[in-house]
């Protein structure tokens, strides 16, 4: 999905509302526990019950990793039942010497691999540039780079003095360098709200993912305030909040109705 | 297994060798492509012809991932298939908000999730401490955090100066008040030898993993003047090097032959 594609669908929707795939076994409705697939079962439900809603979905890779072979498988059946007008990001933070991480760029973009045909994958920069731009060279495919996180660790590194700047700026400016924004967005956690005009300063044109609205705490207001461009520019991302909206026969419409009232709310932003 | 252990195991081999277990199905002797599962049946053979000079094995996960859930049930049976007097690591440079990073340790921990239990994984260290710590909450597991890397990359950000040390070091200094040299290990570059003496400096008796030696060219001379300490305190990973030593039906034989020159040189300096 090119750049004013996902603009085009983010007026169309009146939503920048991604959708995390967080799907943990424990936490699942029992009635689905019986399924051969409960995962798939589960994503499934929550898929078409969200995909008017939603412009993007993130399936966390832990969370299939972690059931071992049959996880993986999951996680094929999801993304392939992902509507194609709507943007796929495999959030991998995977990042790694240039030969491993053209691996797993192959991993999440080529389908005759290991069956998985993302749009995009986050990257973790710690390791430099040639751990990243492995993943530049699928044509039409998009990195989305870790760069100030919404967990408390986040101040441990990211927001280390770096001359004038804080690390995470130093590593947004520097991966500027290396794709533009057609090709590049950054994840900014929603809890650092205040930290986003000073991003929008450096990166006025960039996608960012922002994770940390719901269960995390971040408020969608001031995320929308600070982040918003006229090209949209943002993709927020709920997880928990949506996908456990109830534990019972209804967690589907439950989901629904939280991802309607964000829409709903993101429609306001977008028009104001 | 333990520091002391480790440090045992090492005086006992006269090795500080780790084979990286980096299995690339494009790479492999062809007489071996028509068996059920090549990367098994060729990690089976190169863990046989080096068991006795190395101590550790670390299969890079990329290189399973890529292949699919197969790929995952290539990684399950090699595992079990390593010997228990060698140490296991995972090398999958994961890190996430910490329900997520709990999810990954669960994932390469506990045999009941993905069918894993290695001793160690690699984690990357941009998120900070919640995404860290969540590894350490498993008795007797080892966190292999990446400090400076291998690779050009590691310039970008790892040696960015941050007040008067730079980023690297002041990982290695923070890690340090997460857990003890009984449970963590630094990931240093064997291309990165220069900066081993300030290491010590800051990590006396931390293990350090150390890749990059062969392939990469990093000096086994170097790394080890600079790195071992009265313990061992050094792990040298060797991939490319020793798997693909040959590519007919010798590979095993030639394998054996590039780790037992390596086993050999450490054996010197082992007792100088």
């Amino acid at each position: 999905m090119t750049y004013s594609e996902l603009s085009e669908l983010i007026v169309r929707k009146q939503s920048y509302l991604c959708v995390g795939l967080d799907t943990d076994l424990q936490k699942l409705p029992h009635h689905l526990l019986t399924e051969p697939d409960p995962v798939f079962t589960f994503n499934k439900a929550i898929i078409d019950a969200t995909a008017d809603l939603a412009v993007a979905y993130k399936p966390n890779i832990a969370f299939y990793e972690a059931q071992g072979p049959r996880g993986w498988e999951s996680l094929q059946k999801t993304l392939d039942y992902i509507p194609v007008d709507c943007f796929t990001i495999a959030d991998a933070k995977r990042g790694d010497i240039g030969n491993t991480s053209g691996l797993y760029a192959r991993t999440f973009f080529n389908p005759t691999a290991a069956g998985l045909n993302f749009d995009s994958v986050t990257v973790a920069p710690y390791m430099g540039a040639d751990s990243v731009t492995p993943f530049l060279e699928y044509a039409g495919k998009w990195v989305i780079l870790l760069a100030l996180t919404s967990n408390s660790g986040s101040a441990d590194f990211q927001r280390q003095a770096v001359g004038e700047q804080e690390l995470y700026q130093v590593v947004i400016e520097t991966a500027k360098r290396w794709a533009g924004p057609d090709r590049l967005m950054f994840v900014v956690g929603a809890t650092q709200a205040d930290e986003l005009s000073r991003i929008r300063e450096i990166a006025p044109d960039h996608f960012l993912l922002v994770p940390g609205v719901g269960a995390q705490g971040g408020s969608l207001a001031d995320v929308s305030r600070h982040g918003l461009t006229a090209h949209g520019g943002l993709l927020v991302n709920a997880s928990r909040s949506i996908l456990y909206a109830s534990n019972g026969l209804d967690f589907a419409e439950q989901a629904r109705a939280e991802a309607k009232a964000l829409q709903t709310e993101m429609a306001k932003y977008l028009n104001s």
